[in-house]
């Protein structure tokens, strides 16, 4: 049983805005341990309940989320919007407090609309886990990132991480922002002006597609054009010309370079099919790396 | 394996109308047992397997049964219509006797129609829990509400218990009712006459709403204005001044009365957003009571 | 993990066309096995997991492969095309991929369109399981029916099937023609020109219906008349007339011969509603075989 708010809060995973640098190290950490773990079960956690909610589809990160939770051997349930009575307009927070009433002992959340999580967090007495909400955040996200940059140049600080694409959508952009820079990276975005985010002009700098492709990591979004229907792009050919990471621009980048998309992948739109899976790509390796991440998570969430 | 028929039939839960004050008291007796559980994981049923088929969306009632059926160990499969053959027009009966045939031992089955579960359940094998059947009976509803009272006052002997609200479409009203009566409580309804169960006023009187808000019990039901469009109805508010726990009328309840609701709750439709998370109410208790209430349900169906 | 790729594709089951006889009575007696298997859990795989894609609806043959995972013990992770990011436009082969990265052990694939399964599996790590592609083969399926013809008569070799309906569409007539041959089966087809496969005719001969029922198996298939809008039938009874398994053509059957189908069955359309669950029908006991038979199908692909 959970004895304060402040002791919930502190097993909540929100963003990594408001999270330390030793509390995002701690998690790298652990999940380090879990990665080497030969064991495939280690059900430590087999008498915790976690409830995956999605009310925003997902296949990659609610996998994720159900793999970490069932090494740890946690009992799930899963539930997507779609299937449940929020149909009938029944409200998040109310979905949200039955469960808590039920006896389970965390929830795992993907929102759509942004900022709605925090508030959310503060009126119920489960830990929760943001699995993205809106535009604002995608914590597990981003310290998977973290945890494969880490352990592709041995520490975060003094890197160069370019963000390209649709920053202004981005969840994975922003968490990603404020993690980096904790950590001593430094951070710069590249997107066209209709995808860019002016709000986030002050954290880091917007650069050229030029200059962009010169980092440590080179990190492409997915773009979903459909969302600036009457902006910049007139085809995704277009787009793939100005800001996609065709072969010629990867053949470009510095040797120690390496790729990374938070996927599912737009193959020849933001990126080309031929450098998804070229060796300096670590996409794959990404989401192998979520796994661990999110059984640190989970962890740090549920642990007596 | 069971042996017979009518030794099946005991394992099942269709209604409350035809089970035996002894049999609800045993289940009551039991789910009590399980709320006392410090244990959150009792494996008792770890080989046994259940499946809930909710052909009728719901998050709650699913997850409650989920949740129950996990903490004795059960193996849980889960499927809502939408996602199986049923939408090839694949019969339900056949699709339970499908599962028969696999090996499943006990069904929890929500349906649209009502009155179908009752056939369902004489041409299978296998036990099968009513987890709402249109507007006939959701037992399981009635016995957490049943549960829930004779947790406060002790007893259900002599309460007086007011229904209010969309009577006419609530399989809780129904149940309740059945439930209440055999165990020595008074029922009393209270409905707009469109949302009246002319049928049910032999079994309990309509009373006003004044009257009404003299009970043990106020239990407010969910209503669906939509189904009563050429009604008696302006509008919601106008639902709410004439037939909704506002907090004016919590306010005037007798200091011991409590406020019960089978959930989803329309705020400020049928109760008032304050009321709902006042001290009176009983509503995430009621909840709560639905974990181990499931429990003594499941374990009737399965044990050996 | 898996040493190389001929040995992962020796543990996936993409049809039966390609299957050795050897291979075939191999996974035929390790059902046997299983199915005299007293224990309904037997958790020898409890450390692996498996992950249920059904790109395309099924209620019975997606609950028969979580059915005889978790018998084996199997962390069991399902989900169906509607409700993942697949509707993001993501492809199955990044979706496959996605799973493979995180440490999945096995999949379990359905799909509608014909032949992508054996592309897939080439391009993946992780042993895959037919669950139904396109028109192509549901070995599985094909693979419980041979089980249950075997535990009938004793053995295959010598046997005479028919498999009535629209073999043009049937993915199960295609995989119980290439296994039943190799074991010495007969096959034969019935079907209206409109239902018929011409390149399946150098397999297998097309007879009359008459004489399609003087077998030793009469297999119906499941016809789906909206596909034939432009077509031989009129109406559903208009079929039934004429290649339905009607109760008095039934009664007309040898006195050794049994009826089978893969259901869900149309019932009083290409088998009368009696017929189905008569004595000389097996069309429950096929799918109780169904489990046993995927059990030794997943032992097959995940064991050590």
């Amino acid at each position: 049983m959970m004895s304060t708010a402040t002791a919930i809060q502190e097993r909540s995973l929100l963003g990594l805005k408001h999270l330390s640098r030793e509390d995002i190290l701690a998690i790298l950490d652990r999940a380090s341990y879990w990665e080497q773990q030969s064991e495939k079960l280690v059900p430590i956690l087999n008498k915790k309940f976690a409830v995956n909610m999605f009310f925003e589809n997902s296949t990659r990160t609610r996998f994720s989320f159900e793999m970490a939770q069932k090494r740890l051997g946690v009992q799930v349930m899963n539930f997507t919007a779609a299937a449940s009575s929020v149909e009938k307009g029944e409200s998040i927070y109310d979905t949200v407090r039955t469960l808590e009433s039920m006896g389970v002992d965390a929830g795992v959340v993907r929102l759509k609309p942004s900022g709605v999580l925090q508030e959310l967090a503060q009126r119920v007495r489960i830990p929760l886990i943001n699995a993205g909400d809106g535009n604002n955040e995608h914590p597990t996200q981003a310290l998977l990132d973290l945890y494969t940059m880490r352990k592709v140049f041995g520490e975060l600080q003094g890197l160069t991480v370019s963000i390209i694409g649709d920053i202004k959508h981005s969840r994975v952009a922003r968490s990603n922002l404020w993690a980096l820079q904790k950590l001593g990276a430094k951070v710069q975005f590249c997107a066209p002006s209709v995808m860019s985010a002016p709000e986030l002009a002050e954290h880091a700098p917007y650069v050229s597609m030029e200059e962009a492709l010169k980092a440590d990591v080179v990190m492409m979004l997915r773009v979903q054009l459909e969302r600036h229907s009457g902006g910049l792009f007139q085809s995704s050919e277009e787009y793939r010309e100005q800001y996609g990471l065709t072969e010629e621009r990867a053949a470009s980048l510095l040797g120690h370079t390496i790729i990374m998309h938070p996927a599912p992948v737009n193959r020849n739109v933001e990126i080309d099919d031929a450098v998804v899976e070229c060796d300096r790509s670590y996409i794959f390796r990404q989401m192998a790396h979520g796994v661990p991440v999110r059984m640190a998570v989970m962890e740090r969430a549920m642990r007596d």
